[in-house]
């Protein structure tokens, strides 16, 4: 028999063969009393070590009275110890080859300048150690398989959800919150707290590996690293559904999470996109975790590329659905005319046969029909998703007792075709609150039942997404980042406009014709040239807004040129006194189109990103700006393009034709990969791009080396 | 003793003295018997007259064989018979002296044109008789004061909700849905189905009369007529809160609202903003009504002008309640240093004594600290009212059973206090599904305990936007239309230019400077005189998009406008040919500024409404417009103005200066007046305005007459 390979020190946090209590306690308001008894009540059946300098027995335990005489290479250690007394605990516990620890304690970094000493000498203790640490400032872990319970909260049901959250009370939420859905329960819990060792990421690629996870639902305030975040929930959703919920998304919540976890949150936006580009799903409210954490370990995916089927026996409900779905970005399939024949023949004069279908009191006295109706639509081929709305299940209580067995068949059969024919169900009933046994028996076969119309059109939304995600899993980003290329220096951080316009050339991005006139006369042979009209801008290394100096003209002709090129340097020259005027850039205008941003810059949270959106001087005011993470694929370009509300305009809008996406997809595709291989560049901007149907032209052209590259090209 | 006032037929409706079941049924699976079997047992002690041409008996009550024999004047009948014998039966009812029915069947105009005709009938039958009808295609109406229980659905718990819905089965949720909240029940309901008589404004007014009433909801597909509704909801909401919930608002669920109710929806954006203007608080979500109908019912608005305070137990709740309340649009409160210093004093340096407060694990050993916090905070003047988020309540459940004495201290001297302030308190707790005897302490003393963080945000915008409504009250419009001016006319359904900007100049509105020039002459001269670049369009009667055909042209100097002149009537003419030239418009180039619209026009359900937002060619693409029903204040006006994206560039954005807000929502306001007294403009359109720190500038000037008024002005 060969030797079971070594575990990891992550591993063997997320499921210890033994655990030390250092700070022990045989007070039961303590917590260093609650973890013991926690791990006894969960039926923990590895060995625990309680340690105190006290000695004695605590719950029938032997105490340790030190770290020093635990045996050596204990799995994971609980530190229940005020902050101060944490750094020289963990170096004991290295000592004794604990190889992690999980340090229950606040008053670190987030309380301030005292705290944030004590939180050095902890990372000072960690790196001289190599040990791993969960938080500070966190309500601990647990693993319900095991009963590896460090967190003390008694009765948490088990079943398929793995959380990592960054405050205590948030697990409390999301059990709480899972009782009210009669969903199912956890697996494994950790709280990350300060996180000033073990990552999200290391996390979620850990509890990605056990078999009992069917979800991982995330409480997140702040990356530590981003972009190892993206690469872990980018391999983890191939397999596992993934869903985050981020605190500190508003200004003042920010300020709140910085204030609790110290905590930096970056870029709102930009976490958002990314982590949609990651395959993740995010959530907006916290009162909708739970809702999606549980339907996603529960329910498959919708299939890709079929739609969505409303199936009511009350036009209220059906009105509300079809509202719910739209503001939560799903369409409703179109049913084949033999599906709507066959409901027809099935439901009478009085049904609504579209979509939503509405049996219009054809069920009241046989509930059984629902499976009926279900049995049609799911052969149709447009028919990806089920979702029954009204009082399905309700009808013993409403109508007549009698009916319960009619209702219970009609799940039963419901669960088998729709299992059968890989076309996920959802129910809302108005009576999903009451106790109804064949409510549980469709939630025990991965059909979520609930109560509210918004919930269960926020699940098909995620559903039909995680469906998209998977059957593009060959064509979405890995988040690795390539090698860098060769460097592009400057002497000032912002390259003048000839040198960034050569730059985006030679690294394959279009920019359309132009010119550098050293002299007014040049400027004026240029236009001539181009034969159209042009716009001039003023080169200097010493204008950074040209046109708030004056220093940009649009729409000169040849026989202007002269007089418009010399009033536009004396509008700079006495603007900007002293200004080095080094020429004029001579670009023929673009002909009308969409004035679109594109551009990429370096998110402090996640690396490279690119932007994309509505563009033009009203940019910051027009609020239509989405990213994503460089670099990026077409698919992943043509999500973003899609995302904008620019994107209205690109099929042709009033005198404007259509814009071709597939060649605006790659130019941000390139633009994303120039932004990857060039960390020097800080920032980069193409804005307008004037997007038309002949042509996809950067107007303006801005690129910005970070602090440190100028620096170094200055030495 | 003076006579009691002879009650309206509306009010016998809601509180009948004697109901009448037409169609009453022996068999207990058929409405006809359920109806009668749920007035005995909701305790409906006035008489109940069972009508069947069989005779005999129904639950001990002697049952007509005609509505003939019924004694005269009996308040409702409740008609339980088929579509095609209702008109008949209507008829009847009438001759014998009742004033009010209630009809259940469906099969009317929502299933087509055999329904229609019935529907016709009916209507006929309604016109020749005066008697009033609720429905058809209803689940009917209860007054659980008396036990007028028409709907026949049992157990419905007694409170102050009275609801109005379009269909039978919202009751259903809201009953359900408040069963979850733990809050207040119904006190009398109505469903008005296809509304082809008895209507949502009347029902508002006189449900708004009981002293039962807390709040109104409202669920409902289509106005019959908006304009009465707003008049009807602007009056009650001065003491009584009114929640709506639309159904169909999007594309898809207005189809399915039309399928079930054949209501008419109109625009989503008009009915949205609308409904705000008459104060009523509209909810995008359906699980949000009972939600919100609860909390308006039970709890105070907050004063106006003051903000919120966050309390937590921890800061995973802050961040993400902080998070909530931005995403609701409300705004957290400054706490004065005296409040912070009394917080630090009381909590100790762990504490964060900003807003959100976070007691960092203070009161896990003695949560009736959380009094001692409200205690402090009420006594901040910049307060309004108190959230608490996180555990409270669930403090014995999580740590010690011993708790459980002194949270419950802890709530009766939270009631005490904020009632004494007069600052509502609002509770999130993650222990609020459990049954916690002093969390329902709070509840009976009218405040909200809810799982849900979003549910607790959104409750807490509602109030502080009542708060606001409240103190506006008297600067707010009745919605009433005055008496119509003297009529515009013309010879088409456009006006020219020159008339629109005459027209709108003598009602008060500054349009600028204007020249017509009948001849390029003219138009040369009118430029020079300008000493300005000047914008020329084109006088047409046969153009309609001047600049789609070359007829607008901008930024024209003295020394090009004969060229420019000449070449624009040369386009025009090439392009429509035959146009009848009536001259050039000359007006001065506005200065640079923001670009706005500003228009009216008359929606079909709510009938004259102002628009605003942000405008130009791309107005459709930036969906940027909101509405409000004219006449409108000049407080209506500024938060028409403040909802937009466009008021984001009001307040000066890059080289733009500050906007006169108060001077545009005046135009606003004298754009409401015209279009309120001249029902003959279809629209009117001033696009764009140009808004600068100087001037704000139509530009455009569009006036459309309705068919009618110009067919007239023709004769």
């Amino acid at each position: 028999m060969e030797p079971a390979p070594a575990r990891s020190a992550v591993t063997r946090l997320f499921d210890p063969h033994s655990i030390a209590v250092v700070g022990a306690s045989a007070d039961p308001g303590k917590r260093g009393y609650q973890a013991v008894r926690a791990l006894q009540e969960a039926g923990y059946d590895y060995p625990v070590y309680p340690v105190n300098p006290r000695g004695g027995r605590i719950l029938g335990l032997e105490v340790a009275s030190s770290i020093e005489q635990l045996p050596y290479g204990v799995d994971v250690a609980l530190i229940a110890l005020p902050a101060a007394a944490v750094p020289d605990a963990l170096r004991h516990c290295a000592a004794v080859g604990i190889p992690a620890a999980v340090v229950l304690a606040n008053g670190f970094e987030e309380t301030g300048a005292a705290g944030a000493q004590v939180q050095t000498a902890l990372a000072r203790a960690i790196a001289d150690t190599g040990i791993r640490v969960v938080g500070p400032n966190t309500s601990g872990l647990l693993n319900l398989a095991t009963g590896a319970n460090l967190v003390g909260i008694q009765n948490v049901p088990a079943g398929a959800i793995s959380a990592i959250t960054q405050s205590g009370n948030m697990l409390l939420s999301l059990i709480n919150d899972l009782k009210v859905v009669r969903g199912t329960g956890i697996h494994a819990y950790v709280g990350l707290g300060n996180q000033v060792d073990v990552s999200y990421d290391e996390c979620l690629a850990e509890l990605a590996r056990h078999p009992e996870t069917g979800v991982i639902a995330i409480h997140i305030e702040g990356f530590t690293d981003g972009r190892a975040f993206l690469r872990s929930a980018a391999r983890a959703i191939r397999e596992t559904p993934v869903v985050v919920l981020r605190g500190g998304r508003s200004t003042a919540g920010r300020a709140t999470a910085r204030s609790h976890t110290a905590s930096v949150a970056g870029s709102d936006a930009v976490a958002a996109a990314v982590l949609r580009q990651a395959g993740v799903e995010s959530v907006d409210r916290s009162d909708e975790l739970a809702v999606l954490a549980n339907a996603l370990a529960s329910t498959e995916p919708m299939p890709a590329g079929r739609r969505v089927v409303v199936l009511s026996d009350g036009g209220g409900h059906a009105a509300l659905a079809a509202d719910a779905l739209a503001a939560a970005g799903v369409e409703l399939a179109w049913l084949t005319d033999d599906t709507r024949d066959a409901l027809r023949r099935l439901l009478g004069p009085a049904a609504a046969v579209f979509n939503p279908v509405d049996v219009a009191g054809a069920t009241d006295t046989d509930p059984a029909l629902f499976a009926d109706v279900v049995e049609i639509l799911t052969d149709d081929p447009a028919v990806g998703l089920v979702l029954i709305v009204g009082m399905y299940g309700g009808y013993h209580l409403r109508f007549d007792a009698a009916l319960a067995g009619q209702e219970a068949a009609a799940s039963a059969r419901l669960l088998e075709r729709t299992a059968a024919h890989g076309v996920p169900l959802v129910v809302h009933s108005c009576y999903a609150g009451e106790e109804i046994a064949h409510h549980d028996l469709l939630r025990a076969g991965g059909v979520t039942v609930t109560s509210s119309i918004d919930h269960a059109a926020r699940i098909v939304a995620a559903l039909q997404r995680r469906g998209k995600t998977l059957a593009t899993a060959t064509q979405r980003s890995s988040f690795d980042l390539p090698a860098p290329g060769p460097r592009l220096v400057s002497d000032r951080p912002m390259l003048d406009e000839p040198a960034a316009r050569a730059f985006l050339s030679r690294q394959g991005i279009d920019v359309g014709a132009w010119t550098v006139a050293p002299t007014v006369a040049d400027a004026v042979t240029a236009v001539r040239e181009y034969r159209r009209p042009c716009a001039l801008r003023i080169v200097s290394p010493d204008v950074v807004h040209k046109s708030d100096v004056g220093g940009v003209r649009l729409n000169v002709t040849a026989e202007a040129a002269e007089a418009t090129a010399a009033a536009m340097i004396g509008s700079v020259t006495s603007r900007v006194p002293g200004a080095r005027i080094d020429g004029i850039i001579v670009t023929p205008m673009a002909e009308p189109g969409v004035e679109l941003l594109v551009g990429a810059m370096r998110d402090p949270v996640f690396g490279p990103v690119v932007a994309f959106g509505s563009g033009g001087v009203l940019v910051e005011a027009w609020d239509d700006v989405t990213f994503r993470a460089a670099p990026l694929t077409e698919v992943e370009a043509l999500e973003m393009i899609e995302e904008t509300r620019a994107s209205r305009l690109l099929d042709g809008h009033r005198h404007l034709g259509a814009v071709d996406r597939k060649k605006l997809a790659r130019l941000l595709v390139r633009v994303g990969a120039i932004a990857a291989a060039h960390p020097e560049i800080a920032e980069l901007d193409l804005n307008p791009v004037i997007a038309s149907s002949n042509a996809i032209a950067p107007v303006d052209v801005r690129i910005i080396l970070s602090g440190n590259d100028t620096e170094e090209a200055e030495r």
